[in-house]
């Protein structure tokens, strides 16, 4: 990675050296989050149970070995094994706290309270700790006891509502927005609670509901709803404010899952739909009082999407965005995993990277898509289940090999 | 709000006390990420052309009001005009970043270089600045100097690959991921950096692409690609990773629009499939092979998911939820923008907050969803096109009233 960037602070991955993180998250909300902050250089401690860790590592169904999705939600990590059924594992997880700047969990409600390791008994232990919880619903919910995963947030929070086409049912979006989207939000939140910590010394609790996380990334929805006076409508793949034809995906060459061009055309800037109407050759149409205005236009959708149809028709869809991109008129192609995946541009700039991981090989994986002085920060493999028991637990609690050794033998680690 | 929480920090609103933001940016993707760091406290300075400040204000096309949408990524931030093309203008905006902790911009590419206020003039300025930049494409990618939306980063990032029908064309999730799912990795980002600074006093040149965040967002897509060895599909509402029915919307009572509950049994606790056999009184099939297994359910799909929808079709989304959910079986009622508005339990935990515009009147709108010590940051409304230009020259560069006027008058600011 080192021909990317140049410069100290390239990469960013020392963003948060030295920041000590307590991590009883497991799935996706909350590894998302911390991963987000391993990322930039926090040691982040997977505490896991040992004897199958994080649910998230099985969910491929292959024995013995982890899952792609836990690699994906769990890369430059450290993982300890504790057993939190034990009072020494107990113990030891409280005595981590005690050295933590966070602790955080996203356990079924109540969980963590009924293990013994709620909010108030951690920060007695250590006032400084920021305590951070993920919920489904929001303590005062009237469902704040409900189990909730990401497709039960998006049902609740909204985001299926506004998704599908016009007449048909609501759709989930495919994006695991009820989790990663969460544990955006808590990363935020995180690292301001952190900031603040450095003049004031005060920890804080932090709590983060996934139903209500949903609604700040539907905050167009409201203000449609606002302008409308009803809820808003489900708009294809327009705009739930309203579009402008022509707007939307348009069938290209090769007629595959996918073979589709986005093209947008501003209601604020006219010029893009003459500029289009030079793309597909009608530039007799120019001024042509039919199509000239969006109110025009959206009078004969159809007619004006079968016009932009019959060119993309013809074309396939990397060259329909190249031709009317370079047009000036904003336009994309539809591109699948297996796309992004394969293109070289991605990995060129560190965007996707290829980490070695000990039982599954080299595997390339979407990396943290900002770039700090030219570089997003390295990709490390996820950890196996208790890799870093040993270091740690001497690290943080300065216990010796012998002692470890025993607390295997027992079963506390 | 006092009522909601206590402590000395509760709300989060002084995470980031004394931080100042020079904020270039408009729309949603640039307003997201800076109005997060406002509710947390940051001194968030807007600067606006003079004219018509940032175009998103217009975007209800209600003359002389800001719209819903403005209002919503713009809160607790200030305005200040200034005529980024005169050259006491830019020499202001100079000054300001001598005296800020970030600048952030994400005007179409290349606009900021041409305007002298690029990367390296203003880190030259500034060393110890956070200069933050949001592209459509990353720098290095074919399409860098393409415009994009929301919709066109979600085209070329996968998003719409994932959503849809099985059968049917790709669809725009609904939420503006594009924009503040970017925004809030640039959050993230930037939050990293000032924190780092705090000890090595370095800045940091940070960019963010929106296409590139996009694959943030659907990591599970890219597992099940891994597990598939194909790009991933379209789902419906079940799962990119594979379904286990019963998993979907189920119709409910009613027959409008958003009058589905979405019912998820897991593959991982065999448990919610025979709790839902007794919520909808087919106790007979407990142990009947035919449906015991995930393997066998999948096999009679159609079958299973009729039986769930004959007992839904008889209950209103809300209490299909309330029963579901109490059974211990993971379940969501179908909400849209209108129900989550008018539910009083968002404005009772300061999910949704009510603020008092002076040309709007009273507007509730979602808070940032995260609770410190019980409470989210209060939320103030958006500023007016210029309504601190007086407080902000003054305060941070010591301009006297007399001179502020001088400059409006001659169309500097």
């Amino acid at each position: 990675m080192d021909h990317m960037g140049g410069g100290q602070t390239a990469g960013g991955q020392n963003c948060l050296a030295g920041v000590k993180i307590l991590d009883l998250t497991q799935f996706e909300a909350g590894p998302s989050c911390t991963e987000a902050l391993a990322w930039l250089g926090a040691e982040v401690v997977k505490v896991e149970n040992p004897k199958a860790g994080d649910p998230g590592r099985s969910s491929a169904g292959l024995p013995g070995c982890d899952s792609w999705y836990f690699l994906q939600f769990n890369a430059n990590k450290k993982s300890v094994t504790i057993n939190l059924k034990s009072p020494r594992g107990l113990e030891l997880v409280k005595q981590m706290a005690a050295k933590a700047d966070v602790f955080i969990e996203n356990f079924a409600p109540g969980a963590i309270e009924r293990l013994g390791l709620g909010p108030d008994v951690i920060r007695a232990i250590n006032p400084g700790i920021v305590y951070a919880q993920v919920k489904g619903f929001g303590e005062g919910s009237p469902y704040e006891h409900n189990l909730a995963f990401d497709m039960i947030a998006q049902a609740c929070g909204g985001t299926m509502s506004i998704t599908g086409e016009k007449d048909g049912p609501p759709l989930k979006p495919g994006p695991s927005l009820g989790d990663t989207g969460t544990g955006m939000l808590l990363a935020v939140s995180i690292l301001g609670a952190l900031f603040r910590r450095n003049s004031t010394g005060l920890g804080d609790h932090l709590q983060v509901a996934m139903q209500d996380s949903m609604m700040h990334y539907i905050r167009i929805a409201f203000a449609a709803q606002a302008q409308l006076g009803t809820a808003a409508p489900r708009a294809g793949s327009s705009s739930v404010t309203g579009g402008n034809p022509p707007m939307g995906t348009f069938p290209c060459k090769g007629g595959g899952p996918n073979d589709y061009v986005y093209v947008y055309t501003s209601r604020a800037n006219p010029e893009h739909w003459r500029r289009l109407l030079g793309v597909i050759g009608r530039e007799d149409l120019l001024g042509d009082a039919r199509y000239d205005t969006p109110a025009a236009r959206a009078e004969r959708e159809p007619e004006v999407n079968g016009m932009i149809a019959l060119w993309t028709r013809q074309h396939d869809k990397h060259e329909a965005m190249r031709i009317i991109g370079a047009a000036g008129i904003p336009s994309g192609a539809v591109l699948d995993t297996m796309e992004l995946h394969s293109d070289p541009s991605f990995e060129a700039r560190g965007i996707m990277q290829t980490i070695h991981h000990p039982k599954i090989g080299d595997y390339k994986m979407p990396a943290w898509p900002v770039r700090f002085d030219g570089k997003p920060p390295e990709v490390k493999p996820a950890p196996l289940l208790g890799q870093h028991s040993n270091e740690v637990l001497n690290e943080w609690l300065g216990l010796p090999a012998g002692e470890i050794d025993s607390l295997k033998q027992t079963g506390v680690i």
